[in-house]
């Protein structure tokens, strides 16, 4: 299990390359966040992009540093775009990570989602019920049957719940695995890491979720997928935090957060609240 | 006709329900203002998922308490998803809510909305011209000439010239029709009522009568169409008269409405004022 | 050339005209930014409408006074839509506002891009990279080797070094060129301007570009396209420099930006800091 403090050192480190570099990172997304994807992104440091068809998001791999796949709102052209972004991401030895957002909606999802399993995503981010539902979907934990858990896009299981899964997953794809709630999971299969902090008002807003996946995205174009996960949750926390100190609604809790995002320095993100176990 | 303090207490009623049960109602809506439908539908209590492919639409249908049917950016794949949504809420006996939006432009549109007749929303809402071109396109009042009223997505009438439309238009449907303007409408086809309060502002932001389509979807999931709809326009109301008072420039009038959204109790929501008549 | 005070009384009428007139200009624009576009066009004063379909599209044009295609996330429908609007604006002789964002990424944008040559677009708007890499897929300035020139949907060249482009641009159209960068370029193909004021934040959030391109549609409707472009870039530098006197991050500098672009007053515009040249 790595030490903590390494942990923390890999944290500035990814933090600080990506205000430096403004790294480039893709997504096919939903529209009902997109644009808090790119705000998010931008505001960490990195560059965003998004397009809907299949030559596009070759394109975006070849660009790019990292692609990011949200499932959120599928598009018909979908069935053809997102195998082979993910493909080429794959083939390019490129990072992409994948939310299952909306698991066990409508058949075409989940064909994607089983059709991912070869192309192993360095970085999944969900809900508890979205990662035990995938880690069933791909026969790593639990059965199919977990398929329909979650209600439209909303948790009905608890974080400790999807440990296993989590922890499976990412034994499987060789990445990391973040599972969101009170308390952040992320594992790498080895070491399973706990951040802690936001507020509440997070599942007020639409899109905290979906624009995690985007920064950790840009993050994965500047560290290995455990480092840029563990960025990611910290950077989300420690803003989430901060703009709670400021912001009672969650409106103006949006914005703040996005300008604490911005305000963040990486020793900041790398001092939030983390806790350590062996997998 | 209904008393006043009947429909109060119905209102308090919706209200404390919502915010007690966190009703889902998923969307199929535009692209213009779906993140301001999802904020606002988790700003008053609610839950929301949007979908665009057909058995995704019937699965929100299965999930979720009520359904919201936008036609503002239609997709070619919509010509399947929306009648297949349509009907099955119809089926299932769950209430949708359907914001013609845009009715007059393209012939898609136009025979979406007419082959959404025989599935009766259990709510319509839409500004005054929207209105009355709907109950023309249905041979309920007025004639089919009236489509293309609006200009664009304004309205060019008034709302005291769409009260026939609107009182037709819920005698058909057995629900609950509003015709939001200076002082917004809302009627059963027996009940009349004004509700009054907001700001001009919300003329200058895109998607308050997109948001209030959902929101009003996420109270018919806790109440009868015509309490569930001065529920949400009250809702609406109370918050845009708050707003105004913090804010006098659109874009951070936006952010004080759906922190006061947020912010009203079931109390102020039933207490902004409202008149009523006979239709 | 033409001089100074006669640009500057040519901004304050094209100001005061759409303040008068809330003239309509709707859009095909990409789901990342839409509800920015919408936003803005509404606090300048004008009306917006968002569509997808080929005869929505031709709708938009024959109800509005401009039109404003924007080539950010295209969908399969668009094959069928861009080049029908277009056509049906230049038939109409209607002014028509072309961002060409993403030049160089895929093969139907670039089909589409280079179809527009015939429908000679009253304005085109873009980064430094963008306006190059279109003037060499015309045939105008430089050659196609330009057309991956942008990185993602970011500039890799300085406005200067896109002059001679927007001016063989201009020169082609009949239109006029806009120049997004630190100083933004606007020519006629016989003056460049230079407009300056905003904010480095301006950078940190997505949107900034297209929705210019929808406020320049909004000018487009009430001015010629060489004012028009004028007033919009120096409407957006007004609100820019101020925005930054009271927020110093990201989503609140938006906010603060939407409100400026609302307040500023016709002669606000026409003040802004302008310096013209002989192309």
């Amino acid at each position: 299990m790595i030490e903590m403090n390494q942990l923390q050192s890999g944290i500035v480190e990814a933090a600080s390359k990506v205000r430096a570099s403004n790294p480039m990172a893709g997504s096919i997304t939903n529209s009902v966040t997109i644009d808090f994807v790119a705000n998010a992104q931008l505001a960490v440091g990195g560059s965003a992009a998004m397009v809907y068809l299949p030559d596009e998001g070759e394109c975006l791999v070849a660009a790019g540093g990292a692609v990011y796949i949200n499932m959120g709102t599928l598009l018909p052209v979908y069935e053809e775009t997102l195998p082979r972004t993910a493909a080429a991401a794959h083939a390019a030895g490129k990072p992409w990570v994948l939310d299952p957002v909306g698991i066990g909606i409508g058949s075409l999802r989940t064909k994607l989602l089983r059709g991912f399993k070869p192309y192993k995503p360095a970085i999944v981010r969900g809900n508890a019920s979205e990662i035990i539902a995938l880690a069933g979907l791909w026969d790593l934990e639990g059965d199919a049957s977990e398929l329909s858990r979650a209600r439209g896009v909303d948790t009905t299981d608890t974080v400790a719940a999807a440990r296993d899964a989590a922890v499976a997953l990412a034994r499987y794809t060789g990445g990391a695995v973040a599972v969101s709630g009170e308390s952040d999971l992320v594992t790498d299969g080895s070491t399973v890491a706990y951040s802690t902090g936001g507020s509440a008002l997070m599942g007020k807003v639409t899109g905290f979720g979906c624009s995690l996946g985007g920064v950790a995205a840009v993050y994965a174009a500047q560290a290995d997928p455990f480092t840029a996960t563990l960025a990611a949750v910290a950077h989300y926390n420690v803003a989430g935090t901060r703009a709670a100190a400021t912001a009672d609604a969650p409106a103006s809790f949006k914005v703040a957060f996005i300008d604490e995002l911005y305000r963040a320095t990486p020793d900041d993100i790398a001092n939030n609240p983390l806790r350590i176990e062996e997998a």
